[in-house]
């Protein structure tokens, strides 16, 4: 008996990690001190360059949209969920993403999968600036079925202590921007699954007519970055940042996930008539026969990431947007006196 | 048709993280803004009390031992392991660990599972004066069988530029020196568990008595921190750090492991007979017929960290480590002109 007999392949790792050390590497920022392959990571930070620096940190999984990857037999996109997902995470206490790991684990290593995943969690990293630098691969022999694998995802990223946005000043009057998501992001996918799969029958490869397109590409559509177009914004180049708050609507809902950065004493008030669903939800919802109430609870609806800002700041974050190249961006709420609680109406 | 039906159960999240986030405010140390629950979790750094810092950061698993945990019903120790291996990760670079986050994985949220694992992640913690800054709890129906889960943490800390260790200056006349594991760490569990439950049918509840303990209790030993001994040799209150380069025995044994610190022209002559394996080691060997070899690249044999010193450092590095209160650190072998291999002798 040795390891390979019992399942673990040294060989195969060795080999992962030599294809992905290139991908990697096509990542690094002046930062970046180590290659892949040393025991840690290594990012050296300017610290002249910062005041007061705070590190802000995230860990993410991609949640069950892998198994429409494994469905599709599609593995490039989940690392850009991944990567987007970590980046929105930290954006919305104003922080711009310095370096990213992840975290592998799979029944049995097909060096091909996981170098697709590692191309996807790379091209995401270089679009936003972000190094990746190390990660874990894991070869755990029964406890992940044939084929299949789960991924998760650790940020780091740096914020100026003044600059930190924690949705303090939030205040009633203020107002609420939502930016457009591109489809379900990384949320709800064990109901979208459950309706699309078991309850319709689809394939991946089925047409939607109502939705314009195939079930495994609507599903799979990567989970959008807001970072290039909100930078503008934190930079506060023409004057103090006018963002308040931010919350990033995944895990659930607007309904779980914007109370979150609201202060005691505030709710928000929503007008959902502000926009309209992208035509996955209506037809989840639909076909589904889901309420209402779980549909903003769990799903994103078209917004994927809501800005808190002073009601005269409105007009102006809009066109910043708006010059930033971001399409879509509108008002959909105020806040209001409350009890941290999300109204639609 | 909702969310809950489908699988996924909001409240139960909800209810998870009130109960951990008294375990995390536990390990909190100065440099920490933020409570779980925000988006990100925050880590001010003191900018002026560092010259040229380095972030060294890792993610890691705790691969099979945790179908061990399984069998044993006990999930206080897994996050013991996790955040140990951790640290010891970045601690081979010269990194004191600054805060943590874990991933983790579930088919149903068993919330006093999940409970269990983080006192565990939130002990070690403690104890390695590390802060848990946040972490993500996924549900993910029929990923994971009844009453699994994967577990992902990740780690970054700080050294000093001038102070991180690479191995660079290693050469051929430096010392090994050993220190001795608390058991398989987090090694090689699959081929343990091949041999000891699939070949030998044993129960987590056997005695073994060549072992002096029973089969779960040996198995599911944690994987001890390094940090504590390590600390008084790279602070350097008495000196330079005498520490050219640390190896963490883990993913694999000595063979492969060793290796990564050592620079072009160098090799590793380690002297097998210096000290002798734990018993779990012998009794694995012997019922498994396991060549030699195999033993040696798999687990890590009662070695769990290498440091590479002067010839010159060797004595006063282990009258330092004994000073930290370290019993069995010894000199285990020398560096040698080579390949980048180990030779056991």
């Amino acid at each position: 008996m040795d390891y390979k007999q019992s399942g673990v392949d040294i060989d195969a790792g060795h080999e992962v990690v030599r294809r992905i050390k290139g991908l990697a590497r096509g990542t690094f920022t002046p930062g970046v001190l180590s290659e892949i392959g040393a025991f840690g990571g290594l990012f050296a930070l300017d610290a002249a360059r910062y005041r007061s620096p705070v590190l802000v940190s995230s860990a993410d999984g991609v949640g069950t949209k892998l198994r429409v990857a494994f469905m599709a037999g599609r593995h490039d996109t989940i690392g850009v969920d991944l990567v987007n997902h970590c980046v929105n995470d930290i954006l919305v206490q104003g922080a711009e993403p310095l370096f990213f790991l992840d975290y592998l684990a799979t029944g049995r290593l097909a060096p091909d999968v996981v170098v697709q995943v590692v191309e996807g969690l790379a091209a995401a990293c270089r679009d936003n600036g972000c190094a990746l630098v190390g990660g874990e691969t894991a070869e755990m022999p029964g406890f992940y079925g044939a084929g299949e694998y789960d991924l998760a995802g650790f940020i780091v990223g740096l914020v100026e202590r003044d600059r930190l946005i924690d949705g303090r000043a939030i205040a009633a009057g203020d107002r609420l921007i939502g930016l457009p998501s591109s489809g379900l992001h990384t949320n709800g996918y064990s109901l979208a699954r459950r309706i699309l799969f078991d309850q319709l029958d689809l394939r991946v490869g089925t047409y939607l007519a109502e939705v314009g397109s195939f079930v495994g590409e609507e599903l799979l559509r990567p989970h959008r970055t807001y970072l290039r177009v909100v930078r503008p914004l934190l930079d506060g180049g023409a004057g103090p940042c006018p963002i308040k708050g931010m919350a990033h609507i995944t895990g659930g809902g607007i309904t779980d996930n914007l109370p979150r950065v609201l202060p005691e004493g505030t709710a928000a008030r929503v007008n959902r008539s502000a926009w309209k669903p992208l035509p996955i939800f209506a037809y989840l919802q639909d076909r589904g026969e889901v309420p209402d109430d779980d549909m903003f609870r769990t799903f994103n609806m078209g917004i994927g990431l809501i800005l808190v800002v002073g009601a005269g700041e409105a007009e102006r974050v809009l066109a910043c947007l708006a010059d930033s190249g971001e399409r879509g961006a509108i008002a959909i709420g105020e806040i209001v006196p409350g009890d941290r609680s999300v109204q639609y109406v």
